[in-house]
């Protein structure tokens, strides 16, 4: 009820503050007999990690990720996974000055208004910093869905603030700290570092996409694999749209050219984003998200402090100018977790057989 | 598991086919005592019914609503409201061409992939038609909600295909058959009149809002307020993007310009939607809906048979040229249903009291 | 959370109360391309039906079931199977005495003081009447569960009120109107006979089991198979104590003497009840089930009214003197939709495979 | 899916292993403000603890609860509540001899051929230290019910193995290693020796009771008050029976004598055990449980090994006598997650008004 969970039978149960003395997760009902150990959560949240680039927060947290159940001789046994991440370096005194007021934009309000109290510290339970769980639940579902269905996940930043990066290739996207897929970077690094000097903050736009997705998954009518995916990326903390496949450049297209039109070789085009009538059509599944500005910035605000008398805000302390740069590796977990959950579900309802059937048609790059 | 139930506390189990004898579906949750006749929902099915006007489907089916339990003397008595909605007018040999065949960009392919077999008659399962018992519901939660918290719901069409729709006001969108904000629909009717003539479809993009709500809903950190609703209008057919208050825009805009002020006197702006880290703040709900055009239209599209062969598809018998026309009523139902949920967890987690108590600052219109 | 939805993956939603227009359940999550018909189901209602003896109430009720989605050609699609049961034979006018007191030992009071009204006619909701659409979601399940597996279900009386009933063989259990097992039931028809004559009711006691049921179903820690038995059981009306396999007798058993031993062969014993640590071993589960008289009986007994004032209350009508008569049917369709659940569950978990693995050791019968 | 988070609005996610680093749970759905710290949970779980007497496994464990998230200032945050509970005497070896045998009556057999391997340290997810953290959340569930509705708790031994035990009254049952209520315990004592001194075990019975429960928790027609505490008692390791008031002991029972009478002061009688129609009725909830002997003993058993062939199995290692001697604390905790979970359902179903409303009745004692 309390929403702490993910998935239906892949179950992420989240736990934590950002100023805690750990954060973590609990995965139930991933399957027995995978080969799993830290190593293989680790390089997931290391790209997540805070302090990793010059553009992101400076707090410095190896978010060091302990497996405290569920494996066995190096084995998964189909119990409980508790992943444990300590906090190791929380500053709670950055955060002192706005245990009276509300920043503009940010959850301090409306936490206070849901829970008649909250933990302030580094944003508590609202802190982006308890995504680091999510990912690591994520890397497990994606070892998982490789080996099983060969399933792969891609990510990267399609614009910074006011720019629009190009795409020239996926190679580069791990080159940069940006997830950008483009050779040079200097020009976003120009825009952070005038962004940073002002103090201010800016939005991202991403792409996200999972390769090698069986037909078949996804449950109509209300829990579709789309309706999931939208729910897991406007879940990701700052997310304001999510789009499947064409999104809202749909609006202005006619039915004539819009369906993607199957042959033998496959489906030429990919306006549906892997997604027909809420199942998976055997098409790369193709996503993108805007994330909002971050409302930490040292620039003032007007706002109300909790007696509701007029104030004004600047956060103090470490934070992201630009949220979007570290969100890559969270939205190909959450999108790692959807296929993960509606895989068992396909394989409880249908059988192994059917996901791994052939399919009718061969299915061109889209 | 297999998706056809909305919601945790307030439980919407849909049943049915487009062309099967009967759809409907079971609330479970709905508090007792709620004055309650098929009077209150029949006005919302109206609004969505087929037939209703030259734009849309010429199916003729009145969608009457019978309670079959749950109410006794008139007020619901906590147990589940079972409502049955009758199919009267299944032509199913309108559908026997496309048997063999799957439309592009419908779900006839996906479904045939995920169950290993379908019943194509008017779509069967995937049919816009399941959406009928989604208003149904819905508008029992609005009529709850409404005396419980004094929350209201509006939706209108702001584009038509390639058509932006300007807001002219509220008044005018139940005046005319687009649900569009204007008083003059001349030039809608004459893009849709086109359309039909070449025998094609387009988009649409739909605002739905909900004004009154109080402060506190929603559950981090997965169940987000916005991220149920983003599950809801995704799962909405044909949608392939949502937004929440400034959504995509707010990529280009500044952490110093982005987030709503807060003021003695209530917010400034309502970029947010809302929805302030997952919980609402009290502002007016604002989502915006990508709709697809329909894959269903007289214009031969190529495709591939059973076998996997190469043919060409023709869609004959009934059809939107844009589903997006009926879809306010729909998209208006599916917030109320996750408005209703949330209320209820909250009251479970939270108590009555806090929902009811006063908020610290009036909130100003966004 | 209204609590009217049985199972997780096999989901069984149910609706109706005793005299309203009809009764029915929503089956979720039923696999594709299961044959069925009414016909699968109808044999399993006509077993539990009122009337149906001289020793049961004498409400006529046919309790024809119809199918109304989920089902063409035949076939399971994968999508909700919803099931209708009218109600043909409600005489309100029998329960218009009690509506303003209270029967000793009946639900009229909880519910009373849970909903703050209700629905008095026949018992609303509470009535064991609404035990129909559980025998006919069973019915699908058991069909399921031998086609894929080669699971049995059986059950018989093994005591009626202060008479202990003998176990002479199954053969007799269908041929007699109480489920007993023994040849000659003369003894049983008289004891009834003075107990309608008196006015009165009396309890029961049951035994159910499942064969061929493979090991690996049951999910611990909580989830565990005869955990999920022992709510499935305890939820059935009037039921007040549930055993699994040596049940109370354990209490008073060692270690050395309890545990069945295994051999090459088998177990010998079952005095597990075929669950060991929540997870069935492949041995036979047997349950036990206590039924406690009715409440509703012709005998006066001291009450208060709506007002808090002392009453007498005499329950007119139509009433089981022993509900456990009809209650093996039920009690077996409970049984197949716990082990169709977990089938799905083991399935989603571990996979087709490990469900059809052979066992390291055949089992010998218990 | 996989059955290790018990309840629905008041969730508890368990995970661990025996012999792992640590077991715990995460709790999600606590109700903010709730006064918190380990010293409100740490009295429970050392009543639970191993070690405790001479009569119990003599592995140490201090069972030392830390509270890693959740709790803000000494008051819960509504936000989930991770517990840990370090393992710090893991003896593995003792548990070598058992790797490649299956031990008669315990799950070492059935989690092998559900999962296809298995932890055999200590029993692994099988053993019942895994009811530490059930516990742990118990005290939460407990201290939250006493609070807000004056509701508590009792539990005691009536029956060891053999032995009946007399109440003489609850004022003794904290004040011996048993539980028991009674004054003089060396009867119970010397049972236990001569056990001990022939390497055998032995069963126990148990009765718990929730009193100061207000009507109207629990949900029909299936989540029934009673059906869920049947869940969570036989869900408890070893449990083969549960009964709720008068149990067994119905089925020999009339109508006429069954029913608990209504007087304007109250029930005559508590043979419903507080629930009626799966509703509690004001009444005290009263449960009683049949527990087997363990299956860990020093005698030798036949059994077989993982190939299939005949061995004899001897269980060295430290292991309860009696696994019901240390169940009273568990039955408790289990009690309250449950009666907590209903009274979140309550409250979100009915809102809090209902709870406290002055019962038409005063209850009398049973």
């Amino acid at each position: 009820m309390s929403g702490n969970t993910f998935g239906t039978l892949f179950c992420v149960t989240n736990f934590g503050e950002s100023h805690g003395p750990a954060i973590g997760c609990v995965i139930d009902g991933c399957p027995p007999g995978l080969a799993l150990s830290e190593a293989d959560i680790q390089p997931e949240l290391d790209r997540r990690r805070p302090g990793s680039s010059a553009f992101v927060t400076q707090r410095k947290e190896p978010d060091q990720v302990q497996i405290l159940s569920g494996v066995y001789q190096g084995q998964t046994t189909g119990t409980p996974i508790a992943l444990l991440i300590p906090n190791t370096d929380p500053r709670s005194k950055d955060y002192g000055d706005i245990v009276q007021t509300f920043r503009p934009g940010h959850a301090d309000y409306s936490y206070w208004r849901k829970y008649g109290l909250r933990d302030p510290r580094g944003g508590g339970r609202s802190s982006a910093r308890l995504t680091a769980p999510t990912v690591a639940a994520g890397a497990v579902a994606k070892k998982w869905l490789q080996q099983q269905y060969g399933i792969g996940f891609k990510g990267c930043l399609t614009a910074l603030g006011a720019l629009e990066i190009p795409f020239e290739g996926w190679e580069h996207v791990e080159r940069n700290p940006f997830f950008a897929p483009v050779s040079d970077v200097a020009e976003l690094e120009q825009y952070l570092l005038d962004l940073r000097k002002r103090g201010d903050s800016c939005g991202a736009r991403l792409r996200v996409l999972a390769h090698g997705v069986p037909a078949g998954l996804g449950q109509p009518i209300y829990d579709k694999l789309d309706a999931d995916i939208a729910y897991a990326m406007m879940g990701l903390n700052a997310v304001k749209g999510v789009e499947i496949g064409a999104g809202f450049a749909c609006v202005a297209d006619l039915g004539s050219t819009h369906g993607d039109a199957l042959t033998p070789e496959g489906f030429v085009g990919n306006k549906a984003g892997g997604v027909l009538g809420g199942i998976s059509s055997g098409q790369d599944i193709e996503v993108a998200l805007a994330i909002k500005p971050t409302s930490s910035i040292l620039l003032p605000r007007p706002s109300i402090d909790l007696h509701g008398q007029a104030t004004e805000v600047i956060t103090k302390g470490r934070h992201d100018p630009c949220v979007g740069l570290r969100a890559v590796p969270i939205a190909e977990a959450l999108l790692a977790l959807v296929l993960m959950d509606h895989a068992l579900r396909q394989r409880a309802q249908c059988g192994d057989v059917r996901l791994e059937q052939a399919p009718i048609a061969a299915v061109a790059p889209g």
